[in-house]
């Protein structure tokens, strides 16, 4: 998408034709800086540290890191190393797994000569794959919010709410619960998002607002408590969110405080769509509350940082002294509250028989 | 209740006999300092800028404004100005309104010489009456963790959630939602008490967390958004909040946020309590939702203050730079989602019928 009208990928080949490029979103919002990814370390670092975050762009960054590798050795060894120590980084992360065994796919059977040149065709698949994918969310997504658009005055905006940040910069492009605001925005419908700021790492105050601020799409923060009062007051006409794990039988695990917009759009007959890649389809778990949640650092809720008046950028403790905190980063919202699940083929009821009839091949 | 083994209030008559001395709520939770309110002025800006807060405490804050206005100057003229004075510097507090016109009848048919001591017993019969209201509000409340505890193996703490700071420190002393707490922890039932943060102003991190933690009670503070995931894995037995207005028809006004968690205890089977004095009840509206929001600033969910590692406190912008935000200070619940109000004469269904048998006299 676009930054101040320059289209963007989340990564990119350098013009050396052999190193990456990504922006470094340990930086945002505060400042847009690349950084430069040489050696399959820096991939693994750059995971790690979250310079890059979102699911399939860990996998894309992951995916050059084996070409990182092979470059310096391409025998079976160290492949074999490459893959582990990347797929390490981030242990929850399915995607990541994911993208790792595609280009061993690609890579295992050729003679080491080829290898370089073919892991690197396979990675820039595999990000073209992940634009195609997420744009066509944006489509299939584009079709509910034409009809919302219909039903009011002309200029009159769509009202999306949406929950942390599932946009194009946890993917290559066009993101996921984004892309179809993406899509009616460049299509000329008035478009406005309430941005969840998304405690406790404000992914959608700092994230989410940055890239629709960047695109041009109107938007406004609210504090994540604010939500349930904007349905109450008919400012809401559609809640879309990512998720980081689909179960077969329809119910979603997201970025916690989802479950509590789901249950506010449900008390005020609003839809609750959920935009996925099938590659979040989880077919071996039949009930969400099995999906593992991840317990984060209490750092998290205690500290924050932000900018001084003088633009330098510092973390702060913002609690009562001695106080500690929980912090479970994500939680499951029942299938039974979510409206339908927008993918890459179509929208479907969030349920086992709503994705079977979608995948029937089980992708 | 106790700040580290003494005994406070948040407001008291200094050793002089006619100054007031205040915790400066403006330097929580980071510092614990103490302001002395010299002249009528002295207690406009307390209340202005939050030195107080809380509904309770601010009138009690401004009926000793009287005191000091009167002390200068003991004529009607001056008593008239100093209450207008006053009541305009939160306008939408009721019981700020409500204690000045206290303090009017109690002095009006006075003689001058009279005055000044009337209206120092008045205002310290409004704190004083203020105390057994919410002690009473906490005996009440009290069996209803009693009876949870007695459900518990022996020593199982009975957790609690709650939303903003309905603590002492909103008050004279032992606060609304937290007077149950405080009472069962004081007779030895074994307590732990999620904390909401409370965005924007983060009340419950700094406040409700704070004013725990002296007092000695075990509490966890957690993001507005965890509550949902805490109620669908067992970790809360009860909600208790307060709030800021009730209707006559048991819709509860209360910081934003509020109805998000109602629904999550509704579809969790968690009781959801509301504690609040008389005063609170507004007998006039029939409907919560005709009670007015405040619209309040955006640099409430922009910035941030907090600690840096040299103890410093510094302000600082946390979200994407050129974004809006939109900041509603309140919201509406239902009464068909509040299991009971716990008021200081008992505890009654959140309806007109269950409001009106328990104030037969509309106090």
């Amino acid at each position: 998408m676009k930054i101040n009208g320059t289209a963007y990928r989340t990564i990119w080949l350098s013009d050396d034709g052999w190193s990456v490029e990504i922006i470094d979103q340990t930086k945002l919002p505060h400042e847009l800086v690349t950084a430069r990814l040489a050696t399959m370390e820096d991939a693994a670092v750059a995971i790690r540290t979250m310079q890059v975050r979102g699911a399939p762009l860990i996998g894309a960054t992951a995916a050059y890191g084996v070409c990182l590798a092979l470059r310096e050795d391409a025998t079976d060894e160290a492949m074999d190393a490459a893959i582990a120590h990347l797929a390490e980084q981030r242990p929850t992360a399915v995607n990541l797994r994911w993208a790792l065994e595609e280009m061993r796919k690609a890579i295992r059977n050729l003679p080491r000569e080829e290898r370089v040149a073919a892991a690197y065709r396979q990675a820039a698949r595999l990000c073209d794959e992940d634009v195609e994918t997420c744009r066509m969310i944006g489509i299939q997504g584009l079709r509910l919010i034409e009809e919302i658009a219909a039903k009011k005055e002309p200029g009159e905006p769509v009202n999306v709410l949406t929950h942390c940040n599932a946009g194009w910069i946890a993917c290559v492009d066009w993101g996921t619960a984004t892309s179809p605001i993406y899509q009616a925005h460049d299509k000329g419908i008035a478009m406005h998002v309430w941005v969840d700021e998304t405690r406790p790492r404000n992914q959608g105050a700092s994230l989410t607002a940055y890239e629709l601020g960047a695109h041009g799409v109107p938007h406004t923060i609210v504090v994540d408590n604010a939500g349930g009062h904007l349905m109450q007051h008919g400012k809401v006409d559609v809640v879309i969110v990512g998720t980081d794990r689909v179960a077969a039988s329809g119910d979603v695990a997201n970025k916690i405080g989802t479950y509590l917009k789901a249950l506010a759009a449900k008390d005020n007959d609003i839809p609750f769509y959920v935009a996925l890649p099938h590659s979040t389809i989880d077919w071996r778990i039949d009930d969400g509350f099995k999906i593992p949640i991840e317990e984060r650092s209490s750092d998290e809720v205690l500290k924050i940082s932000g900018r001084l008046p003088n633009g330098s950028v510092v973390t702060v403790e913002i609690a009562a002294p001695g106080s500690g905190a929980g912090n479970p980063a994500f939680d499951v919202t029942p299938a039974r509250l979510v409206t339908g699940l927008i993918t890459e083929r179509g929208i479907c009821p969030a349920s086992a028989e709503g994705l079977i009839n979608l995948y029937p091949d089980r992708v």
